[in-house]
């Protein structure tokens, strides 16, 4: 343990300056075993002023491209919030570069491209990890604890995820998110990303055996998703249904449905609040004599969350970049949980291109 | 008004002692327009332990058949909790009768033979309702002011209603609902009637034009339906999904997501508590400024019900017979809700039987 505490910091290089980039580069500095030490736009003058606005600490390196800050030596790990199209080509040059690699979600356009990173990672022995933020949540480890007690919950029979938020006419026509060439999986690779991992997690990242998209999806001109849902089937009868759009109010929903217990919540991705986060808790309910009212209610459980989720996913990413710098290999969990999200992705993508058809996924 | 109060109560006759009929007569003693006038089983005792456990009023009649019943002239309306296979036959007879009809969910086995029930009530000038309670809750009403303020909830989008139970073993076995020669839809008679009725209220009873079974229904060996789910489509792009079930933990859920606005609750069928009732509503919510919270946070509107949904039923019902009587026609819009539902379980039903395809509803 000793030798722990003595570990320095983890030092941070991010590239691009995405909105996103404004909540990890906090995450980074709030976490205490993680420093920002760079950052890097095509515009050092963009890079700048993102530093300024974020109140990086004043020995912060200001880089004017990527490829600089890539070949700074000070630099372990890189944040990278890039549009997804530019992921492949990012990812596998930081890797090459030996920096370990906190990348934001979707991964990948695809699972050959992400394939194409994760191998570039595990050449150069880098840690890699997603910036899905709310499996890092401590109100997780308290839903995962319900979910795998067999008295309180029994097993997963059912389960509906669901994210949906109201684009405004500026963002429908100009974010990154609807264009084709940026992020071309649209609402499917943003909203749906975060709907797909919580079924997984769920399902303690077993993936389905079939995937059917759901009819209907709402396609931009340039046919890129802004709205559709899908169906999991698991062979033993478990089912997944899902529904992620750019089309309609902000709603992200999970209802988990056990043999013996359910799990609500309302605010799986981005707690309500930030200091507490909760869930509700169903276990064996059932009705009063009469069938009028039920026998118990539900209980809401509250965790305190003094330290936001996405400074859990920092400190744990970092954490085990300390690891591999003293001699561990890279923790494989997280890139296999990052291509089985985005293998399920791909599969919904071609269910709605095939016309509605079950796809089978082959792991 | 005058008149109105010198009404005399509506005499209900009860025919079949299902468990269901237990609160159904309850509420009927409750109900400040209506009186237990009688019940009838096939079997004279069962009727007269029936009505002992259930506290009817001594003046009440009891009878050992159904044409007994149905031939007493005090008697108004009768309350049918059969099971669905002989909804048709006694359906009919009740209404050549001259009795107004409060009969249980599903109301048939199919919607043609639904038609027949319906022509005969119309034929003979008899007011028709299903049992659904939950229709009748003062929490509804509040519900659909939400869900038609332009402005706080926008247009409807999406929807998903779940509602599911673990039956036990003796119920998997024996229960009517899982009987092909009784209750033949199974679950999705049952379970999934509340859901299809929820999707088509918050649709404002506007039919889909699309219905497709999801992949993986469960069937029992004498292949009714434990499990199941479907997602419906609407010209404009709205979608709805939800999932029934005998083989999963009690849930209950609505999730309606308008342009504007979501409404939540884990409750819609049978409230938690029996004074109160509550819902959550979402409107125009979004993230703080660095989006680690929401604001404003939904808030929970919880609504006063000292009276039972069941008994706003039967008040509401009786309320209708009693305008019969005084001259008015019946009120058509029940059985138009009735007959909406059960068309979308039998086009479900279809959608599963021919493999899972996308059935148009021809209304």
């Amino acid at each position: 343990m000793a030798a722990e505490t003595q570990t320095p910091p983890i030092c941070f290089g991010i590239i691009g300056c995405a909105d996103i980039a404004r909540k990890v580069s906090r995450a980074i500095s709030l976490a205490p075993n993680a420093v920002i030490s760079a950052v890097a736009s095509r515009s050092i003058e963009k890079a700048s002023l993102f530093a300024k606005a974020n109140k990086f600490p004043p020995e912060a390196k200001i880089y004017g491209s990527y490829e600089a800050l890539l070949d700074d030596p000070d630099i372990d790990a890189v944040y990278l919030p890039l549009p997804t199209s530019l992921h492949v080509k990012w990812a596998v040059v930081v890797a090459q570069k030996k920096k370990h690699l906190l990348m934001e979600k979707p991964v990948a356009l695809n699972v050959s491209e992400f394939d194409v990173i994760a191998k570039a990672c595990e050449e150069n022995g880098v840690q890699f990890m997603d910036g899905t933020m709310w499996v890092h949540n401590l109100r997780t480890a308290k839903m995962r604890e319900f979910l795998s007690d067999s008295e309180r919950f029994g097993q997963l029979r059912a389960m509906h995820s669901c994210f949906s938020f109201a684009g405004d006419a500026d963002f429908l026509k100009n974010d990154i998110r609807v264009k084709p060439d940026l992020d071309g999986l649209g609402a499917l690779g943003d909203a749906g990303w975060y709907c797909v991992r919580s079924i997984l997690w769920a399902n303690d990242y077993e993936l389905p055996k079939t995937v059917v998209a759901l009819h209907g999806p709402v396609l931009n001109e340039a046919g890129v998703v802004l709205s559709c849902g899908a169906s999991l089937h698991w062979d033993d009868g478990r089912l997944a249904t899902f529904f992620c759009s750019f089309l309609s109010n902000l709603t992200m929903d999970i209802t988990a449905i056990g043999t013996k217990g359910t799990l609500n919540l309302h605010d799986f991705i981005i707690p309500f609040q930030d200091k507490e986060a909760s869930f509700i808790v169903n276990s064996k309910c059932f009705f009063n004599e009469l069938v009028t009212s039920w026998v118990p209610i539900p209980s809401e459980h509250t965790v305190t969350t003094d330290i936001p989720q996405e400074v859990c996913m920092v400190r744990e990413f970092s954490r085990l970049v300390g690891d591999v710098k003293n001699g561990s290999k890279p923790e494989s969990k997280w890139p296999i949980i990052s291509r089985k999200t985005q293998l399920i992705l791909d599969t919904v993508k071609m269910s709605i291109e095939k016309g509605f058809v079950p796809i089978e996924i082959k792991s």
